[in-house]
């Protein structure tokens, strides 16, 4: 089943650069697409440091199990994923696929067993067809190069519609450093984590303490605030390798280190810019939706009401129908369960001042209201008259195509 | 805008007996709809007990907070319940509605002031045309009559595209007891409240607090236990009223008392028969779906896992296409946030075993369970492997219909 390209979509993919360290290769492996690439090698130059953030499912694929007991120790030579079979609620059976693919990636690249991490992502509790992998693996590895990103984005797509690719380049002390990344993810977006794969590498030279400190950091501002659907993913990974290969900079000791101001920037950039593609890409989005709440007990509460906004079905059935129904916003604040005052509430769209004091303002004309939500870029502020907590989350509207794509995913 | 009838709808809606104690009328008063009732009285005889459950949106109506006030004293004299316009999110313009509807009514049935509920449902936000309702208030009170039970389900509908009644008869002692009631509710339905308004009478004796006690615990049941859209609504009212007319009887001194066996199976039944209305009658509903929910921490955990399926847009799309796709069941559990072993996890569609000991079982035959996804009752059980606890939960499939009904609902 193929789908139309969603209208969000980018003009065009950025190309990414080469990163010291990192190789990549993508295959047609047959797993579970035809005519299509569905296995992605990520290999690294010994030394890499690598941290990730992993889905908090209690009904987690085989395959997360391996990375959250390998990012222990914070190593990394591969990271091998493939499309098509999620191989989440597989049993016995599953972890031995992982156990096969595993060895053999050892195997093959001659490193330790705790320094592969694998991701696969599409239909649950199907047996995963492992020894497709496996064969493969030797032609993969043959096929490596610096300049696989594009490659690898496209091979571990599945109901997605576009490839999704960022890069940054940025300084820590003197040295140019690259951060370059891809991530798949369409339906089953919501935190935690939002999208269900997402790869991200850099050359800087970063102990894995504080890569993981910088990812579980950039990850609350991007990917663990969109939605798509409220659903949460089996398979939900987000990976971030850091090779070490960039011209000698100073040593961060930790991820507040005055010499990684720029390199945080540019991380939190590149991630919120993945997770907004994710976005853009939910299945049968045709506007993005950027709500920010401000006013609330705690950041945390700001968010919680923020999605409560952005998966409420009715509010995003009313901007698919490019109606100024703001009254569901209202409903949404209210069922959040965070503390708001429903006679402070205060709320905008497209910037334009629709509530104020728990009531329409008075002489409220929805003219330029109805005009921004005919458009692709949605922006609502919700002010909740409580504190100084706020959050920004992203979302997209729910349309027939929604309903088109996952009433016959499976078929 | 008119929806077709919905194909869950009763083939006959159940013809109602009078209740002595009870007189009802309902009236075309143009609050927003035309050519249609749109207000409805019910009026109680003095000495009538009543409880109620309230919505606990944070963005609740100003009818809402009469109501919480007035239910301390546990007496009614009336409800007085207007469709087409919510009266939330009104502000000081929304109580000074409530207080002057509240205070018409009162001279116009000389009660107390204590004894009057309202209700209103609609579109969020817009000022209440109080003065339609009480110009009519005297035409109204005169065409008070003990059989119009139809009149008032019918005047209560918004979305709904069918009246939703309920009677049952049991007895109390050797007294025969009557339960009366209707509801309204089709989309922002979720608990707590499920249903937008349900009122429900009876003419048993019962005080207060043992009426509240019922109550509490039939709503947990029935309208705290369905979803259409996880959207709670601002105007969530469930009102329990008693006459006390009916032949002489034991008078109940709590809820748990052994003369009220036969009562309290009675009234959560009607309860249970009222919300599953609710759901069959979900924005673009196709398919009532039940999910049984076993093996749980507790049974709040359990009835948290089985909102939670039921919740999921993945899993009620996958139920419209016809599509057995269990494996969204599976993350649907994991998402929940309640404990849940997946190595144990079983899952059973329509009776059939799909999965044993955490994966597909050998041998498993879609064919049956494809069978059974075609029809209009779709039976989900899940057993969590973890405790005893258990639930029964209610929901409906996620259609195009609920896109159409909601992309214009204020056009």
């Amino acid at each position: 089943m193929t789908h139309p390209v969603s209208p969000l979509a980018p003009a065009q993919s950025p190309r990414l650069h080469a990163l010291a360290g990192v190789r990549l290769a993508a295959r047609e492996c047959n797993v579970r697409y035809k005519n299509r690439t569905d296995v992605m090698l990520m290999e690294f130059a010994p030394g890499t440091t690598i941290a990730g953030v992993l889905t908090r499912s209690l009904t987690r694929s085989a395959p997360i199990d391996l990375c959250r007991k390998n990012l222990k120790a914070g190593k990394a030579r591969a990271i091998l994923v493939n499309s098509g079979n999620a191989n989440a609620f597989t049993g016995k059976a599953g972890v031995a696929s992982v156990e096969r693919c595993s060895r053999a990636l050892v195997a093959a690249l001659k490193c330790k067993p705790g320094e592969v991490f694998l991701a696969s992502t599409g239909v649950i509790g199907e047996p995963l067809p492992d020894d497709k992998i496996t064969a493969n693996l030797p032609a993969i590895i043959k096929d490596l190069k610096a300049d696989g990103w594009a490659a690898g984005a496209a091979a571990i797509m599945t109901t997605d519609t576009f490839p999704k690719l960022a890069t940054r380049q940025t300084k820590i002390g003197d040295a140019t450093v690259t951060i370059n990344g891809f991530c798949k993810g369409s339906g089953m977006i919501a935190p935690d984590m939002a999208t269900m794969l997402a790869f991200v590498a850099t050359d800087a030279a970063i102990p894995a303490p504080v890569l993981r400190e910088l990812l579980a950091r950039g990850a609350d501002r991007s990917f663990n605030a969109i939605t798509v659907d409220g659903d949460t993913s089996t398979s939900d990974t987000l990976l971030l390798a850091a090779t070490g290969q960039a011209p000698k900079h100073p040593k961060p000791k930790s991820a507040g280190d005055p010499v990684l101001k720029a390199f945080r920037a540019a991380l939190e950039d590149l991630l919120a810019d993945l997770a907004i593609q994710v976005v853009k890409d939910g299945e049968g989005a045709a506007k993005l939706v950027t709500i920010d709440v401000t006013g609330a007990a705690t950041a945390r509460a700001a968010r919680r009401i923020g999605l409560a906004i952005a998966n409420s079905p009715l509010v995003k059935t009313a901007i698919a129908g490019e109606d100024a129904n703001w009254g569901r916003i209202v409903m949404a604040v209210g069922k959040s369960g965070e503390k708001a005052d429903r006679d402070k509430l205060g709320i905008k769209i497209g910037g334009v001042t629709i509530t104020e004091k728990g009531q329409r303002r008075p002489g409220y004309d929805e003219a330029p209201v109805a005009a921004h939500i005919k458009g692709q870029d949605i922006r609502i502020a919700v002010d909740v008259g409580v504190g100084k907590g706020s959050a920004r989350v992203w979302t997209c509207d729910l349309t027939h195509r929604y309903i088109e794509i996952n009433a016959d995913y499976r078929s």
